[in-house]
Order: structure tokens, then sequence, then C-alpha cells
């Protein structure tokens, strides 16, 4: 009996003089629950990707000019440039997302520097995350394949040989602007080419211009664009995530 | 002869005036050059590299507990967590890296909760991306896969079935003391799991503590540690590229 | 002639082959224009301030307990909580901003560590720069004068001795919450503690609890409170700008 | 002494099923104690300041030029800019810091835009927060004062009348570059002007060039440097704390 007294004792003493938390338990946390997402594998996206493209049509995509149908070529699961349509773009537009792309440049090599199989995949239809042939091909830093054109040279130069399939992981904050119309939080940009770090967290200085300066107009949520810079660079498996 | 001399003028007067970059050339940054870095494809990893481990042997790894050789269980090019032996980390230490890990869940469903294919990846011997079997298993959202431990919910569970190989792409930034030993600038860390973003730039508090608050003691560079909680995870194709 | 024509040569081909931007005008940007804000001078406030208390009277804060009048002492230009009151906090709600606020601990020094001029000013109703009197004071660190409550301690100890007018300038960025209810990005919070930096660009981890850890549910706007902790507290000159 | 073994199993249960932290102690966190900093007054600094003008000399400047001494007017407790002495800058350098400068535009207003009242302070000798005589004087908005020179409109124009006192508040966080002299992590700026944020956690895009773009070439610690732009600006009280 005096045992269990004491016991007892102890345990309301230990309750009482901790100074520090004891139990695990006080560090858990279990709302919210994060919804479950079937991960892509092989050529299946992740269950909550809207898909851009699928290898099969261009039903999510327009013409930038006109907005008519997108006229890119498709063939065998990839769409490739088509240098008489121009740019296209998404229908949809998007702000913050994860958007993984595919693309393969050009077998036959054609020309140098910018020349060589140039294209650019454009977040909001504003910010261009370079695409280009860099395989033993230089350019200008901030112009090369991964940069954040003419604002980011990527960290380091990931390319494959042309006619190889590639990709970008790319994960995009938008930025902000207040009611005077001022960005109050810049976007950023991260970026994997073929599965290695090119851009870290990247703030988005602007738009992307190919002469002058970057610009900071106010805007919403915007499409994704594709660019045809009169190169045959082909493009696959486009999907991305609203975040 | 007038004309000329108006001709003269309006070149003249057009540099003055001009208020747009009018050359492309002009925003082109040609320096640093990105040093090229090889992808991987398959099996074969970034030519920048730090192969942790191959399959082969645990020549990078160590015991946690007395520094001697790790002795996790290596078969079939994976490793396997031997419940005997601890944990285990690289003899190398690290700052700023990206990391690719590749593990599998226990196929034999074992256990609840945290009990269930229970490890761990350390960033800088301290702070935990969790590794756990959370396909259909819920526990507390801070303590589920792909958390940073106890501190940051991942965005979306990614989880495969239990004995299917998986993968983390993390992207990790150090924090930083100042000479009062007072953090200055946090850590971050971005991770993908399967291919899905899970945490997006996400600020360490500090260390992963499994009981109590998370420390926030000044350190420096750290090893990359693999957790023994008693399941059976395995881990394959691990490298770490320095930023 | 002759020279002329040289000279009109020499203006085109130092125009079409520059490499570099050579007018200063070409880097102007002149949109949008900043509106003015007349700065604060002495007891004025900057002109696009909300005047939270002007020392007159307590029109802009309510009691949170029902929300009736604020029921805090006004006198000689400040205001000093009524231990019998409980917080108050602002009629209007607010998202990003700047907050000024003076305060002044108690004369009559009395109790220890947290028991010392205790109280605090709570963002959006829910993140608290702590107040206190840490004037040859000690407690917690991530509870003394100017930490995130229990999150963040100070870089330094800028207190002014009890009696004496101190100020804090608040910089604060409010969290965001995606559709699923995570926070998808964190607030910060940089403090000017009497003119000396204490904060600086400090993530929130959430809610400044007492016991326990920060939550982090999903809000909008949120109102300015004021903590009455029992202690004599003063406070005066507090004013807020939208962002 | 069945109700007592009652009491003990009530005990026993209540602590291992607590699912929350219960003692407000588990949060407190006591190292690293801030070091204690006695803030400025009146004229008076921060306790751990270094004072880099306080009205009497020019001991810590010296001629960009040539390194000679430092040849502006002072008198009256102010610097003067010496329009025929070139630039100035402090013979230590620094990364991070807090830094406080006053200064005061011509009483007697001469030319219009840039011309008025052009000065600057240059971070690491490098990145230059625009001093200039804005008040009812119009010019490019990324020129105009408290400007990132080029590169960041400030938030608002809080400019003071000609021969009145103004101040900066500048908050600095230094970029840091990778061995390939990629900068890995950009440098940021929050500058407070009268008291009025107008600049929160700015990105600097490199250096802050007349002509052209900013740059981007590693360095380590620099100098802060004053402008002479030929316009006859005051400054005084400049302080530094290293962060």
């Amino acid at each position: 009996m005096k045992n269990k007294l004491f016991f007892l004792l102890f345990i309301l003493s230990s309750c009482s003089m901790r100074a520090q938390i004891t139990d695990p338990v006080a560090t858990e946390v279990w709302s919210p629950e994060p919804r479950v997402v079937t991960p892509g594998a092989g050529t299946a996206v992740p269950s909550d990707a809207i898909v851009l493209f699928d290898g099969s049509n261009l039903n999510e995509w327009m013409s930038v000019q006109d907005s008519s149908a997108a006229r890119w070529n498709v063939e065998g699961g990839a769409m490739t440039v088509n240098t008489d349509a121009g740019d296209i773009m998404t229908k949809r537009v998007f702000g913050d997302c994860q958007l993984h792309v595919e693309f393969s440049e050009p077998e036959v090599v054609v020309g140098e520097g910018q020349n060589r199989g140039n294209s650019g995949i454009f977040l909001q239809n504003r910010y261009e995350v370079q695409v280009l042939d860099c395989y033993q091909n230089r350019t200008y830093s901030n112009g090369q394949t991964a940069s954040i054109y003419k604002q980011s040279i990527p960290l380091v130069n990931a390319c494959r040989p042309p006619g190889q399939w590639q990709y970008y992981d790319i994960i995009y904050t938008a930025p902000r602007f207040n009611t005077d119309g001022i960005k109050v939080r810049p976007g950023f940009v991260t970026v994997l080419h073929n599965g290695v770090l090119v851009q870290n967290h990247t703030e988005i200085k602007g738009t992307t211009e190919y002469i002058g300066l970057p610009q900071n107009k106010a805007h919403g949520k915007g499409a994704i664009k594709l660019q045809d810079h009169d190169c045959l660079v082909k493009y696959r498996n486009i999907w991305i995530r609203e975040l």
C-alpha cells in the first residue's frame, strides 16, 4: 500500500515538474490531412495532374495569334513546332503550378547559338524557361537551355545530345501585385533539367524580353505558351498540377 | 549634300532620343558559363554527383553508434535496414545539396501508423525527411511520408504501395548562424516524392525531434543519415550533388 | 564633305555593332509611378496610415471577449491595460501591413520573467510579437521582448529601462493557404525594436501558443490584438499602413 | 484502497493518452540568449553599432579614386559632397548589415529629374540605394529616391522637401556565390525611408548600373560608398550594425 502511494506521488510530481515535452504525441499534428495523389509511373501522370498533351491531339491548345485551333504537327506521340503556325498556348490559365514538359531537339543539327533548336516554355504567358540545343553549342549564358531567358543563368548545363528526349520539372510560384500595380511579392521558379537542378527558387525579375528589360505589369492567371522559333523542336508528355 | 546632312542629324537625334533598348545583344550575359553536367539516364547518375550507394557496397557509410563499418544488408542492388545495426551515416559531410534517394517499403505489411515501414533521411545529420509507408495508412500529418518530421505537412500524399520502388528528389539549402549562435538565415528544403511536389521551399524550423521541439544549435556541414527504425526498409541508387 | 560622310558612317556602324547597352535611358522604367506618401514627423504619422490610437480615444478598438467597447484606460495621450477588461482588438481587419506601436513598461517593477510587464501585439489576431520588460530580466529566449512568441528568438535584446517609451516597427507579410487548407506560403515578419533589427524576415511558423505548438489553420484577414496579461503596460501612437 | 487504485490508474492513463502539450514550460527555449544592445536615443546610436560618421570627421572614409583621405566638407555636424573630390567609401568592409543614414537635399533647388540632389549609398561598393530629391520632381520610377537603382521601384514616394533631414534604415543581406562563380543565393534589401517601408525584402538583381544591366560577378565583403553626383547633398549620423 505504501509503495503504491509513493508511486502515485511520483507520477503526480513528475507530471507537474516536467520542464520538457516528454510525450511524443504532443508534437503530432493530425490536421489537415494531405489528400492522396497517385504518382505517375512510366507514361502515367500524377492523378491530380491536368494532361496538356498526351501525344494524341492538341485539344488543350490554341494558336496565340488568333485563338484558332493549334496547328502544330502531331505524330508518333509527339508534337513538332510548325514553323508556319506560330506560338501555341493552353486554353486554360494557371497560377502557381508544377509543370512537366518533355522535349527533343532536332537530330539534324542546324545553326548555331540561339539558332539551334530554339523554342521556349512561357509561364503565365510571360516568363520563359528557355528551350535550346546547348549540347556543345555556346550562346550567352542567360539565354542557354534552362535559363530564365535573359534573366537567370542556369546553375549547370545539363543538356542531352540532339535527338534524345529531355525533360523539365518546373515548380512555379506566381508574382503578386498590390492595388497600386506594384509587385509586392516576386515570382519564383525551380527547374530540374533531366533531373539536375538548374534553377533553385530563382526570383523572376519580370517578363523575359528578347529586346530590352523585364517588365512588371500587374496580371492575373495566364496560359502556358510554347514558342515557335523556326526550329523543329518536339514536345511530348506535358502535364501540370495546380498548387 | 543637304539630304545627307539631314540624314546625319536624324541618326544623331534618333540615338539620343531613344528611350528603349533596341539591340537584343544588349541584354546578353556571357559570363559565367555554366559548367557541363551529363545528366543521369537509367541507372547512370549526373556526372558531378557523388554516388553514395550504387547497390554494390556500403563504403561511403558508417555506423552512427561507433563509426565502425556500416552493417546494413546489401543484396540485389539494394541495402536493407539491419535492425540490429542501428542508424548509418555517410563518411562525408555536406551543406547545400541535391539528393536523390530511392526506397522501398516492406512488401509484407507489418504494423500501423508510425510502425509501418518507418525510416528516415536526415540532412546534415539533423533534419529528417520522413520515410514511412503511408499507402492507406493514416498517421499524424506532420509525421507522414515526405513530411519534414514533426514540422511540415507534405502538400499531398504521393505514396506508392509497399514493395514498389519510390524516390525522393531533395533540394536542400542549409541554415546559417551568426557568431552569436543565432540562426540568421533558415534552411530550406524542396522535395519531390515520386515526381510529385510535396515540400515547396519549406523552411526548416530546427532539428526534427521525436519528443519535443525543434532545436537550433549552430552547426557546420553534416552527414546524410539513414534511420534504423526497426523496419525492413530498402534503399538503392543514392546520389548527391553539392550545390 | 568627306569628313562628314566618314562621321556619318561612324555613327551608323557604332549603332549596328554595339554589343552593349550604351544609352542609360534604355534601363529606365517610368511606370508604375509610386504614389506620394508624406512621411511622419514628430507625432504626425505617414499620410496613408490608418491611425489606430492617437492618444485621445479607443474608437478603433473593441473588447475581444464580447466585441463591446474597449475599456482600457486612456490618459495623458496613452492607453494603459485595464486588467479587468481583457484583450482588445481593432474593429478593422488587416493582411500585409507595416505597423508602428509605442509602448512603455511599468516604472514600478513588479514580478520576474514573464510576469514583468507582459503584454503582446497580435498580427491577424494570431501571431504575437511579444511585449515584455526584459531590461535586466531574464526569461526564456523565445519568449522575451520582440520574440515571435515561442517561435523565434530576437537577434538581440534592445530593451529600454521600464518607464521609458519604446517602439516597434513591424513589417508583416501574411501567410497564404491553398484550397486544401494547407499553408503554401508562410507569413514573414521583420521587427525593429527601438530602431534595432530584432527579427529579419522571420518565417512565422503558425499561431503563437502559450501551451503547445503553432497551429496553421487557414484564415483570411484579421485584427490587431493587444494583450491584457495582468500588467499595466502603456501604449501610444499606434498606426498601420496596408501594404 | 480501491479508490486510490482507480485514481492511480486514472493518472497513468491520462498521462499515456494525452495528445496535447499541457505544460507551457515545454515550449520554452532558453538558449541562445540574445546579447544586450542598448538602443539609440536622440543622437546616441545602438551600442553595437560602428559609427561611420558622427559629424566630427571623416576618419572612417577614404577617396574611392585613390584611397587618399576623404575630402568632403565637414561642417555643422554634417558632411557635404565635395564635387571636386569624387565618391568616398568606408575603410572597413561589410557583409550583412543594418545601416542608418541621414541625408538632406540642397535647399536651393537646382535641376530636374536625376539632376536634382543626386547621390547614392552603395552597399558592398556595388548595390545602390538611390539618393535623390524626388519631392515634386518626377524621374523614372526605378531611379527615384529609395529605388534600388534601375532595378526596383520603391513602394511609395516618401520624400521630404529639400532642406529637411531625411533618413534611411536599410537591412541588407549579401548575395552568395558558389565556387563556379554562380550566384546561388541573391542579396536582399529592406529600406525604410523616413520611417515608411519602401523596399520590402527586395531581391538585388546584381550591380546597379547607370548604363546597361546588373552584373553578378562573385565578390566578398565590400565598403559602403557614398556618391558624388555633382550635387551638394549632405549626410549625417551614419552608423552600421553587422548582422
